[in-house]
């Protein structure tokens, strides 16, 4: 291994070398060859490094749960194999979705195969009967609750009434239990208590809510960069922290201006739409608040690490993870 | 329980009572609603019946594996669900699929968490971890056989040089190893032997290879009924166990009719296709065929139970279940 590197640059590419190692079946080749492909995309194996930061922290042995730490990642690109098809997204990562370059047929029939896949790798992981059935059962809790986020998000964008109590439950479902449910799988197959299993649980949680915070921020406040441009939630009206807050805040004449620029039609021009809304964030102070949003759900991942009694070291390798997390600008 | 009612429909009887009694969440109803509806449509049930019968051959308690037969009849909607999906199919049993009656981002995410549903249905029968680790296992195997199947089914629809011996070990991915795997589950669970659990298998694959080709005969040479049109194999030039052989045995003038009638503008007068495609099928006498390999495996199935160590009369309840399943004439 490189040294100097960060501890989860190190787990991300043991997680790299894994999966491409990954021996999928060769026939039907038309099932197995768009899952290949969804997985060399590239993405940054943030939820199977944490699971095996979590293992390592907690005295497990990392290379005994490498499958189940690969059932985590190939479950999360089954999710955004199936997100893209419900949303015709044509890219992602700067590359053809499955949807786009194999047909949505595909994308249903290899996305339900990843889905099994990601089970039959969780019962490959060296653990006994009794940790299998419990990282089975949490495994599906989760994946049953990100089902549920992605209904509700498909809910609100029929929807012109959304709270921000409605908007942070969604996103806990949808992005922040993946997260928190990674780190708690480590925590458990490392042989931690259940108070420690809920400490790791609880950190991911709000975690993956300043993440997702974050995400929203750097629609608009951000660097453009391969296959992301800066506007893109603000020109598909996407109901995010951001404009869910300014629809909340917006009275007299600046909500009409909001209203006429949410109008169906009205992303012909979409550089025009976007200063727009911009400029109609920045009177109402939306950029603040969402920047107070993110640090308060950040310093409640950190006080979720305050009862945890670990060697500090490692209460920084967490901290630290938090850090990596939040701190990108793309 | 009503007397004179065969074992079958007793076990039928009890999981229609128990999947009627599952209680699916309340919200988001949008990825609820569609799974309660497809499950109520009906259907016969065979395959948890089938489990279940397993169980009581071999002395297990049937009450404690009852989550066990659910996951099998809730894994079938869901492989149903998601190919009327890709089918586009708008009608089974009679009712609107989920894809007409909610569209096909409902299909989608509904039929997801219909298959996470079955793990969780899994975990939650009263059976030892080890159990539930090989019972997981197995599912997930021919979860996964029954990807492939779907694939290469959809992979024929292209092809016009597909072989019997293709078209049988599709239909043993797509059909027989449910029958199969549901069987071996409920041997499994009962505690019967490796041997038994095998011969239990083999005698579930010939019986589905007997029931898909029946299923096949019958679209042809079967009775009307609710929501099946006689013929509908033809009219979209489905590759069955039929046309293959067609296909295969047709020389001269005969292959160039059924060639013609094979062109993709031939749909137009459906009673005139199904006639004239019936009429090559008599003078190649595919009929006949069709029943001998119906007949084979029929047969095939039978002999798998010769090994079988058990008293007659449970020995005759496997019997009459092949009995059940091949003489339905719709």
């Amino acid at each position: 291994m490189i040294e100097n590197k960060s501890n989860m640059q190190q787990y991300q590419t043991l997680i790299s070398d894994a999966l491409s190692r990954l021996d999928w079946a060769k026939s039907p080749e038309a099932l197995y060859q768009p899952i290949a492909y969804a997985l060399s995309v590239g993405g940054k194996h943030l939820r199977p490094a944490m699971l095996l930061m979590a293992v390592d922290i907690f005295g497990g042995k990392t290379q005994d749960v490498m499958p189940a730490a690969l059932a985590v990642e190939v479950f999360h690109n089954f999710t955004l194999l199936h997100d893209d098809l419900m949303d015709k997204a044509d890219v992602r990562r700067g590359q053809a979705t499955v949807q786009k370059k194999y047909g949505p047929n595909t994308a249903v029939l290899s996305g339900d195969q990843m889905l099994i896949a990601a089970y039959q790798l969780l019962e490959k992981a060296k653990i006994s009967d009794g940790n299998f059935r419990q990282v089975t059962k949490l495994f599906s809790t989760m994946a049953e609750q990100i089902c549920q986020g992605q209904q509700y998000d498909m809910d609100f964008e029929k929807r012109d009434d959304v709270v921000i109590a409605e908007y942070m439950h969604m996103i806990e479902l949808k992005t922040a239990v993946l997260l928190a449910t990674s780190l708690q799988i480590g925590t458990l197959l490392a042989g931690a208590s259940a108070e420690q299993q809920k400490c790791l649980y609880k950190f991911g949680l709000n975690l993956g809510l300043a993440f997702q915070l974050r995400d929203d921020y750097l629609d608009v406040y951000g660097t453009q960069s391969l296959g992301k441009k800066i506007g893109g939630d603000i020109v598909n009206n996407k109901k995010t922290y951001l404009l869910i807050t300014a629809i909340d805040l917006a009275k007299g004449e600046m909500k009409n201006q909001l209203e006429f620029w949410l109008q169906p039609n009205q992303a012909q021009n979409p550089e025009e739409k976007i200063e727009a809304v911009k400029d109609i964030y920045h009177q109402l102070g939306v950029e603040q608040m969402t920047l107070k949003a993110i640090d308060k759900y950040t310093k409640l991942a950190q006080k979720s690490l305050e009862k945890l009694d670990i060697e500090n070291d490692k209460k920084q390798m967490l901290l630290q993870l938090a850090d990596t997390l939040l701190k990108r600008n793309k």
